[in-house]
């Protein structure tokens, strides 16, 4: 892991950009570590890792300077606590929807007092260092998500929680939340209104906007103000991949002349 | 699997293009058997699969019509029989160089009296029919490599032995033996007269002629007379995609203006 | 999958048949499928699997016709969503014993607006088309379990919750809650007459009754008009069967003539 | 597992010592099994073992005479039940800080009427006897966790829930949530006097009071009551003892003559 | 594992018999030896076991008494002595036919002087004593399989290699290489006379004859001599079970009175 | 890695020190790296893991700055190229007794023309960069195992093969092939003279000599003229701090006396 990492980064003023992982390779995690992302989520909610996967592939990206990230299945501090013992440096938490759940993420996170997470972080103190106890609080990011119609409209509450280092945007959730299609981008009313509410209420509570997005809407997020952005995926590159691969080549040969 | 596949695609003069799997998902299988390869080959050589793996990707391809396939990593009885006792219709042979190394590769692949595969055919009679035994020779194709200079120049003593159903040449392995670099194309001499004469022998012992590929050589190998051509790979495709997500999303965000 | 499943057998009037399985073996879940049974149910609150096995078996179950079914060990959104997202087409949610619990589990089976079903069908899509989204809610059934003594009691409240597909009682928990021993049938009262509350508000709130059986059960389950029954285990089978086996063989070689 | 096991063992008035497995390594659960330690405890919450692990790990343990215990990640009856389900005699449930999460520890861990546990042990009963349904409330060992100030200033009222066999201090929880390092030990206030009030409220009721230790404290606190202490651990020694193998290399050579 | 095992029971003139696994589930492996089998088998060759299943399911074994047998896929050295280090007693080597290649079996199972067998018996250690290494000969089996129309005519040579604990006759194997359909038993010329054949020369020799078998063929097996007989399979059972249960249920349903 | 690793201090005159793993466990991989070996090494032949583990345990060893190393289990190509393939630097392969055997080894490793090695190295190149294959040879350190008397009597021939880098003496089947207890020293004759022997050929051939040892035995080995020294194991130190822990505890308990 680089030195600093990705609250480094942010303290900077910097934007991160993040390769999310549905597939359970840990050789792929390696290869989006390596590549420059910043930071690499495994994604426990929607992929299809479960934890032994979520150990291993966190373990893959310590070989490159990326920041190990989890999307937890849920809002439950027993596995928020497993991801970060076996040394995830961030933790993405899925549908977050008042001050009260935002409060419960971050308690999972943090070593009393400022939380309740337990003490035995086992693959964490091996990765990070004996000293990790001491530093984990500083060095892990809680990041719970805004993915709901309910949790823009209570996202000043929410962004008032001590203890946030970002908010993720879930864009699938929350359009459809609002009626609209599951996409990463719903250009207009209500979607850019909600966005803008996430992303204002970032700056007056100093927490560090973050977005689910794809590299066409890189450019326009970050334009707007997000700082934290996943772009890179396995899954859609595979299968679209594939799906390309031959459709070329079955035009190649029946375009071609016969032998 | 599709009522008839490979096989029978081989006996209307037709073309194959598959897919080859280098990691261990066996959801990638299913996406490839689905997406209209004719066979989707798990490449327990160069692959990260093993046995295991294998066994989960064959039960994957059979959710969809593409013919399961699967290189072996040594020209081993043992082996080939697991691997056909999992399930796979057509098995790959890598470094094949004289007609008794071909010969071994079918005895592995046959029941007596035309080979010594021994019986116990647990997953492939589940999956391909109670009379699986009675049909395994007919279903299963032999599928020897050729990809060195000395099997180029036994290509028709290879090609004459009796049970081959294809060859498969393996460009890379093929350049490297001749001192070209490991590339599935070396256009010009020595690498285009070896595909010249593995063809032609193909040709003159009705053995279909098989190469490793990619889509921008599809139809260049299939106007020359390959007619099982590999052009699909996740793990190029997954690789490469992350990088070009990273790459394009930093240009837009540092093209872009800022908020 | 059969293009209908088990929900168009329900609405054509059918009664359903299924296999329970406990072990961690995705041929046992192929061949279940290919076998003829209704649906094919990975018991994940029982049974030795775990989530990797669920996704594996539920990937099995697809190469035959059977809708794949998981039962999840809690009624938790986040373990409901993943199975969903893993492409189980049907959920079955253990101790469901009020209203508010069925109205929970409907909520985790279902995206917005009828219920909070996180977006990201990784597996559900790659196997159930890529419109998956817009037919989720159709082709998921949600199936809470009567399975308390004090669910019987609440059975009308319980059945009146809106989008619920069929319900399941579980007849060993139900009698040991009603201080039977745990048994899939305890003939007379008080275990006959709960069936029966069951069963009338089934009746009366257009709710599939379901019910964990065996075969010799089986004629008599559907007479009193269960139209989903389990009847068909992998662990009973081989664990029986190894026990006969060797005690016909010791028999056999003690009663010791000769053929 | 000995005929008695650890439950006999405190009838008796003997100290069980126990070894604690962060590893996912059944060999080291037999081994530990056979070495003598009373119970072998696989840390679900701490150690790196998913479900799948302990049920490998717990059919290990069975292989020798020491009692199977399972630390579960959370106080969430779905994954009691699992473990116990998968043969564990006793449960170790983290965070307990008030009598009505001891009494939810308990429900989970109970047949009805005692408890909630829902009926189906696929494992246990092929472990523990085909008549381990009437023995299970008498087999199983239900340990709640005291590891906070607040578990310790309510802990009569914890101890007085109904159904506990022995409580379990975490002495490195216990003495973050004090303000201490999070170590086995921190002699003097408030760590002593805390562990004195458990001890206390265990004596009154019953109860056996057990501790997370090392060797270097077993007779210290054998000596001031625990009947239940943990001394045996598999990854300081494998961790340790490589740095001292290396250490004492370096140095033997270093120091050496040369050739 | 009981005191004495599979070669006691031989030495005391008693018939072994066994449970021949395909599956890889070690709780089966657990409940068979648990059942009264004198020995368990994991079959390496035509099961879906790879090395991992042979290692979890070898530890399950010695949760009860029967002797824990492998098939090893090939008559390699390499996984015999991974096997036998993993804990197994016995280990039967397929498609052995000649006296060299049964020579080479036992040089595989056999420390020097005796054979080639290299020292490490990681798992073996831990399972049948610190004192492993020197009584290791004496407590593996070495039990080369007979299986082709070859191998029984060279029988006599073969049964003359010293070292030998008994051979297992493979029925499928060897009806096939003489032309006969794959079944357990093929009454008459020349299947029977071959099996005579085996017999002769394993009682001129000293070494105990086996054979593949099912509880219909125990007795007639049993009563021409042979001592060690397969009985108990997991697949077949499962299989088989599912499409009883499906096929009883329906008759019962469609047959249809009521209770 | 380290930039340089283990050919590197190897030409720089120096001594490696290695650990040597029996557990399949990646984060005791991770460990073994970062504490300072030059060298970890995977044992495939003794040891617990299978292939998958290996994958999985050199990506751990990238972690640190160890040179990941792999003792195949056999001498056979297969399995050489699957493990550089995977990220391996080192192979060690055993029990080579002729210089036949040795250049079997070394094609194995190395390219055309100095090999037989097939291209495909999707771990290695994600890890050692994509120019991998141009440096693969000069990278990747091949060493043979000199431990049976026939071995040592041939030295001279087997380190005369060109393309070795090392050769690794294994003292426990050395041992045995002599008639000597299984040790990793046994002093006096004949065992010192086979290991001057050796070292004598290697200094004359230019190749390092290693040895498997343990910290007691590094000075001895190191004056003696050994460069390639395994003193570090997991399966010792956790096995035997487990007994440890636990007989020190019960003597500090029935000792008793209180603090």
């Amino acid at each position: 892991m680089a030195a600093e990492g990705l609250k480094a980064l942010w303290r900077d003023g910097r934007t991160a950009l993040g390769a999310w992982l549905f597939l359970r390779e840990p050789l792929i995690a390696e290869a989006a570590s390596k590549a420059g992302y910043d930071y690499v989520c495994i994604d426990m909610q929607h992929g299809l890792q479960d934890y032994a996967d979520a150990v291993a592939m966190l373990q893959a990206v310590a070989t490159g300077p990326a920041t190990p990230m989890v999307r937890v299945p849920a809002n439950e501090p027993g596995i928020i606590g497993r991801v970060l013992d076996a040394g995830a440096l961030a933790v993405v938490v899925p549908l977050v929807n008042s001050a009260e759940e935002a409060a419960a993420a971050v308690a999972a996170s943090r070593y009393p007092p400022a939380g309740t997470r337990s003490m035995g972080p086992v693959g964490a103190s091996t990765r990070h260092g004996a000293d990790y106890f001491g530093r984990a609080d500083e060095l892990v990011a809680c990041i719970p998500m805004i993915e709901t119609r309910q949790a823009v409209e209570r996202a000043d509450e929410i962004l008032a929680v001590p203890g946030l280092d970002a908010v993720y945007v879930g864009p699938a959730d929350l359009s459809i939340s609002y009626g609209l299609p599951p996409r990463n981008d719903n250009p207009g009313d209500p979607f850019d209104p909600a966005l803008a509410v996430v992303l204002d209420a970032c700056r007056r509570h100093g927490v560090v906007p973050g977005v689910h997005a794809d590299p066409s809407l890189a450019g326009k997020r970050s334009a707007s103000g997000f700082r934290m952005i996943s772009v890179g995926y396995d899954l859609g590159n595979v299968m679209g991949g594939l799906r390309r691969d031959l459709a070329s080549s079955r035009e190649a040969i029946e375009g071609g002349e016969a032998p």
